[in-house]
């Protein structure tokens, strides 16, 4: 079978593996879409990001969708033929933070396709996968398998909205109109936002964010007053995503935040110098999110229920022989939202 | 009547003010101690902090404690001879925040010695004070006005745990062992903080943070890898009180903070690097925190109840007429912890 | 004017009232639509409910719409002829309970159509009224005053739904399909629930309860045991909204609540048989929830971005000459939902 | 090896067992001291509770401490010679609730001296246990194996304390002095309770309620107005540990609750009658609140630090061949509060 393994910084290769039988309890899936998330990205761009670096080739990818075509012994949940999206995570189940529910937090956690190990977890980026059973969840009939794909960056986003509690009657800011911005607007306005406000710099992503369910988009980059007005009477919005990774947004979040609201910030980052009195004296709460258990099934559910509508989000598909242009494509954030592999 | 009233760094004098009588539902009352702030030093060695400047003299202080003196109209609570802590605190009860119970961020708070608005609002080190009677509370006969007057920076501890959520079962980090550090041991003590470990880069409050409760204390200048050792497996702290308003105690907390913990920031500083992919990757919680509101009568209880003893955080008392001495004396973190006024 | 008042249990009469001109802060509103509610039908059944009894003639009703006639000095968020809700909730501002945000708690509260204090408060179910401004919001033009003067009942379940806390991920018990049982399935769908099921022992509601949104529908009254069978496994539902007001509906929740689920108990109601073994072993939180205060303005912004359809559940408008008519439907639970006067 | 069981009610027995060699990972225990519980009152007065019956001998006892006599393969954490309070409860670490940090909800578990599985789980009254070693808690020098055994009861009520949430500046009433009522004191009060009022019929535990930590004390069978007055505005505690079980304390609490305060639940019991309205207009919380988990391990290290000082809880010691009794003892509330066997 063919997988997509990356070398070092823009070398990528489309490379024979061996293909595995499922064992017990496991199920075999020909992967049929695969999404190109953000940390791809770096490996690709970069080898790495932080101090994590690639020191050895690794499959790349984790947002997966495809066809069961065998079953290990014991299997009970899927018949061979049944769509599903795999969940990239697979925590140990018996460490400290598993047994308290935080499993995101698992101590000997093996995410699919990441360099913070060695020998480095390999990715999901291939024709032939074989997952646990509990790794799986059917999809409906009327879903594709590339709208299934993207439940693992919409769990992203709902555990990002599970970290910011409840949002009956609350304001909502989103910084960032990428693919986490974009489901964290989809993610928000499901759980009963009152109004979302989104902010980017690039015109064509805002276009997006407005049509997916933003009440209004302001580039920040040509009407930064429009955002500060919002920081009268100390601030209208009760909860921030901020999904841009940029210290402005951060920044300008905290101005327009009410006292004792909630920002919550997804994707790892550098360091980012924050103005620490705003924090304090409006009693601000900045809350780290970072990946998601249980809501990758409830990602699936929802998509399942057609109570959201992911496919706008979706720039192209590439086949697996054109991985190369499909990574660089995907690094065009004026061009493309979320860039997907077929195998 | 005499008052401590500042009119620039460095320029602090003891001057005549007129006296008030007590207007309906107030009391006046004898202020007999009155402590020093790290707000009042600040006006005293800067002539303000960040974007607030002295720009006409002001009366200084806000820690305050005495004896009622005379009754205005219809006041039931309290009896001349009383002796009282006073609450600085005096939110509009009328706005939007007032109206859900969040008085600390009172759009027209009128805090006793700020220099925020103009005019500014004067501040209570004056012989006498005209409060309303709700500010006030009734001090335990066995307590003294120099304990009692404690019951302010008490205060804004109290609600820096009331923002960490209960402590039951909680591993506790206080990093800055200053007045409000240390203050923040005996909270975290008395609710129940399973453990509370206390860094500073100073042996001296290093002591008395152990002397007033801390299980084990960490002089980070000299051995901070005591500190990081306690990083492993993601972390051991539940909760850090960061009270150095130092970027390396913010950074270091981070590091040995557990997933899903809470940062509690107290005090106001300025621009603060933070390695946001802690945040993220272990989910934590940067709160802010700020003042008090309901937590100034719950100090005075507890204090009058004899359930903390704050006595040793009193460095000493310096008569009115060497208000400079005193002010000098506070702002020496090596001989001082909290310096009070008599008058 | 005329109002629709009632003097003891079925003696509602049509009678004429002084009509009163709009003081400063104030506005005059000609009623348009007024729903009758479940108190309205205890005061005309029975005369009041549990301790309440009506001691005075008073005017009924509190769910009401509609235009403004005339302003009073002041009034600056409104013009003669905007249409509005009118929140019939009065709380006084300054207790306790208003003071920390628990303005539904009040201890001077004046809630139109009330026995319980004397003399009654007065209720809204007269041609003209006179209310604060701030007790008003305006309707989009879309939106029928019919609608809008469901935004009472809505704020209701909307109150109910933020006592739930967050409804991401959660599963759904609905116990009673009535008005308000109705309003909190669209109140819980539109706030994320993962799924709702929902009980009565009639199969009309029912179907009307899986038209606006119930995932399944279960008559126990002839199926018991299609509810029952969720009690696997220590239960299934995550959140029950109790609006039957009846013990076998709490008690076949108890069984097929999950552990450290939430039953939110709607409605005033008398004694009831619970088994208090099932609430320990399973750690379930039964938590009441009366009236609203912040969810009526919450309620009139989500009618006015269409983001609900409260239409269906309108069973017929009466004129007000027919108000005993209207009372009688009302209170018909098999023939009727929601029904309202016109004036 | 001796034990303690119970072959019907009132027919308990000494009876040789044969002892276990420690397995892999797990200790012998001698066990010296091993309170009697409610549980095994239940059993031996009346051959279970509820639907819950001895359909076999069961060796009683669940509240244990001794000295590590062996070790098993892989022991690290304890040597031969630690005397260990031993946690009772084991779940099985996998079920759906173990995974989400809700052990004491576990779907298997196996918590010694339980009659509800067949075969009965075997409880610990016997002069040697085989326990795994996460079971073990080590205990201080200066701390008895009496007070070790104490770790259990503890527990429960430190687990009861964590389900009300933080109590800083909460008013706590306490219906039922017994063991666990008693406990319940010494819990909230070394987690911060502001306010502690315990109620019960007997003067003798009221007496030690007050002795233990109690700010004040109320027979409520002599003086019920003195608990009633404090139903004045709404009510006055903010938190009930409910230990009484009588339906009597349930409904008085409720009416001297405030709105949005929490109940919380101790205790298996039948069928409770409460008036509904009640829960719904002061939107009370009623918690149930069942076992611990990770409260055990802090139960040791609180007695471990010597922050409580639970000896005066207990009654007596009887030896093991007196454990008829020393059943009989502890069934008489009049005399005694915990009533202990040595081994």
């Amino acid at each position: 079978m063919k997988a997509v393994v990356i070398h070092a910084a823009k070398d990528l290769r489309i490379e024979e593996r061996e293909e595995l039988a499922p064992g017990s309890g496991q199920v075999e899936v020909q992967i049929e879409a695969g999404g190109i998330c953000g940390s791809d990205l770096h490996y690709y761009n970069h080898g790495g990001f932080g101090t994590v670096r690639l020191r050895e080739p690794m499959i790349l990818g984790h947002e997966v969708a495809g066809t069961i075509k065998a079953l290990g012994g014991g299997v009970s949940r899927f018949a061979v033929g049944d769509r599903v999206a795999v969940s990239p995570s697979r925590p140990c189940g018996s460490c400290a933070f598993c047994q308290c529910g935080q499993q995101n937090h698992c101590l000997n956690m093996r995410f699919y396709g990441s360099a913070m190990p060695m020998p480095h977890i390999q990715g999901a980026f291939s024709q032939r996968l074989v997952a646990e059973e509990w790794q799986c969840h059917k999809i409906a009939d009327r879903v594709s398998v590339n709208e299934a794909a993207l439940a693992e960056p919409f769990a992203v986003t709902l555990h990002a909205v599970a970290r910011a509690g409840s949002l009956l009657g609350k304001r909502v800011l989103v910084t960032g109109c990428g693919p986490i911005g974009a489901l964290a607007i989809i993610a928000a306005r499901v759980h009963g936002a009152r109004e979302v406000v989104a902010t980017d710099v690039m015109d064509g992503v805002l276009e997006k964010a407005q049509s997916i369910g933003a009440d209004r988009v302001i580039n920040v980059a040509e009407n930064a007053d429009r955002l500060t007005a919002y920081a009268a009477n100390k601030g209208h919005f009760d909860v921030q995503f901020e999904a841009s990774g940029n210290a402005l947004a951060v920044r300008s979040g905290l101005e327009v935040l009410k006292p004792r609201s909630v920002l919550v910030q997804l994707g790892l980052g550098g360091d980012v110098s924050i103005p620490q009195n705003l924090v304090v004296a409006k009693e601000i709460e900045m809350r780290g999110t970072f990946r998601f258990h249980e809501e990758f099934g409830l990602a699936v559910d929802i998509i399942n229920a057609g109570r959201v509508d992911l496919k706008p989000l979706l720039t192209g598909v590439f086949p697996l022989e054109e991985a190369v242009a499909a990574f660089e494509t995907a690094g065009d954030r004026n061009r493309s939202m979320k860039v997907q592999l077929s195998f």
